[in-house]
């Protein structure tokens, strides 16, 4: 593979055994990717079924727009999702996570569609965004284990929800993205530090 | 000892540090083993009262299937428990863990004998588990120093509820098993996460 | 630059890695500055945007009293309130932490205008405090993206209160500050440890 | 100093880097010592305000009966009560933590005088316990700033619960020992498990 490839992967290794150590990649889950080139599609992505804590860069799969590896290995059932993000917002890198948190608070307010964060100095974190006062909504899309169906559910949200940074699956995960790694890096630590914050503020709250 | 069985226990050392660093095996709390081979059955396995902290291979012990230490060091009192469940379940490796949210659950809910896990995305963590949509039954054990005894009533709930992952001693810990210690590592994780998300949610709900 | 000012950017990196393992600074939050010189005020300062978990000596920036960077790079918004706070207390060293509880209790008692931290041994770290029975008043001060209307209120609190040792932005985080980079660090760990402290008492309290 | 000095204060900076990472002794608080002679008494002890997180063997004191350094070096206020655990329990190593929850349920549980520890499997990590049934008395002694009255305090609370493995200090920490450093490092982390769980599940059982 390119030097740049390799680049990538090691990034994208670094970064899962970060996320591991926090809990937010637990016992195989979450997936990363990062754009190779664009035309035609190639995507720097995590295997299927590996523990993220132990990644190496010779673990990352190079995969193209139809979610199918170019080089061997299994690439993520969940690969057609990163691809749809990749597409509909023009992203470098996306990364998923499992943590308790975004766990609990995509069921606690699935009800309501999607969590509405709004005057938190963090929220500055996220690109674009100039002041506490924004307030970001987001997302809250139904699991399913139909992944055309999800990809198909997802690109909806993200076409209705243009400045959403991130969404949630229900039960299930955070997605966020960026231009490139370190900025998608930076946005799901945003959104864990967040979904943690509002969860432990609700106990004090509704007490 | 052989090469197969240092590779092993360089595993089984590497796993109780990792372990230990988030808290599940506090105090020499907890062990782990993996089979080194069937006919006869020999198992590695972490000695008696060892601080899984530091745990190096050289304090790995290689057991029979009596639970007698072959080449010398003090076999943990649960060595039994472990053979009980390689022989039951045909698992390669086993592991017992004590976190502060099995602990728990193991009490909370053992007026029902049980945990039901149904509904999450980390449950296809669970070998054979192909959605989220799966209904998981994490059987709990009342605790007991009789040894024997507690092999047995473990060897009745292996036999009754054939497609459990793992299972819970009550204020004890939790075991669950793999074909192999990266599968034994991963259904670890995937209950520990999901026994600190539904405690958390728990508090959230009954408020 | 002088050998003074590579060992105490060193000693910055040194603490944002800490920091943002213990979940401290993520998402390229909170910054840190010491002293290089007084006449003319000269303060080593982490640059904006920059991963903490990451942050090597060579990304500190040198800032003059005008908060303006002397061998390039970009400042962080927030070098006004390092300058005034090192101007109003003669601080050697000002460090700034996002932590879960520090944003929550910031909010939670903003209503009162601060927090009284009251009959805990862990006061006793903060320098000149020699007794558990001591009161140490936490001003919380509203949050704002104007930069100098915000140091202009610090400096009011500052003035204010002239035995604190720290004080909260609301939903934002926390500052502290010290003679020397260690004691500096030491007022952020005493802090966070006893706004978890509070925050968690008050769960259990108010059931 | 001799061999034996250096290989006992390198195990216990060893220890508190370790516990300074679960954050039980933040913001250079709590203290460690082993015994290196009994006839006259000698002790490796922690100096003060030393931030445990970075503690280096060299900065680790020898101190006599009468808490006076030996070598040089500024002992911490709480050698007396070192020194009077060790006489009175013959202990070879002591050990002392500020965690958030021994600080919380020192003072939680203060009206009891202590609290009852019963019924964890954990409990077995303690020396001499052979059974979770075991009852343990952990018992909580007003803080104070006068360490003579305070070590005289101590004094009668480990004559009067013989049997106790520890004993917290109101709103201040955990003290527990062992007949070395491992198995004083074995009961705190027992302890501190244990206290978090109770902790934890207060929560649980009182909404």
């Amino acid at each position: 593979m390119s030097d740049g490839f390799d680049h990538i992967a090691e990034g994208l290794a670094g970064v899962a055994r970060g996320f591991h150590a926090r809990g937010w990649l637990l016992g195989t889950s979450g997936n990363l990717s990062a754009v190779i080139q664009r035309q035609p599609l190639q995507i720097a992505m995590s295997a299927s079924g590996i523990d993220k804590g132990e990644l190496r860069a010779e673990q990352i799969l190079s995969i193209d727009e139809n979610a199918r590896a170019t080089g061997g290995g299994k690439p993520s059932d969940e690969s057609l999702l990163h691809i749809r993000i990749v597409k509909e917002r023009g992203a470098g890198a996306v990364l998923h996570t499992h943590s308790i948190w975004n766990t609990i608070l995509s069921d606690t307010y699935a009800g309501a569609g999607g969590i509405r964060i709004e005057g938190y100095e963090m929220l500055k974190g996220l690109q674009g965004v100039r002041t506490h006062e924004h307030a970001e909504w987001l997302p809250i899309v139904e699991n399913s284990q139909d992944m055309p169906a999800l990809a198909e559910m997802i690109g909806e949200t993200l076409k209705k929800h243009k400045d959403a940074h991130g969404f949630l699956l229900r039960r299930h995960g955070l997605y966020s993205w960026g231009e490139n790694l370190a900025q998608a890096k930076r946005h799901i630590e945003i959104f864990e530090f967040l979904l943690e914050t509002i969860g432990r503020t609700l106990r004090i709250r509704e007490q």
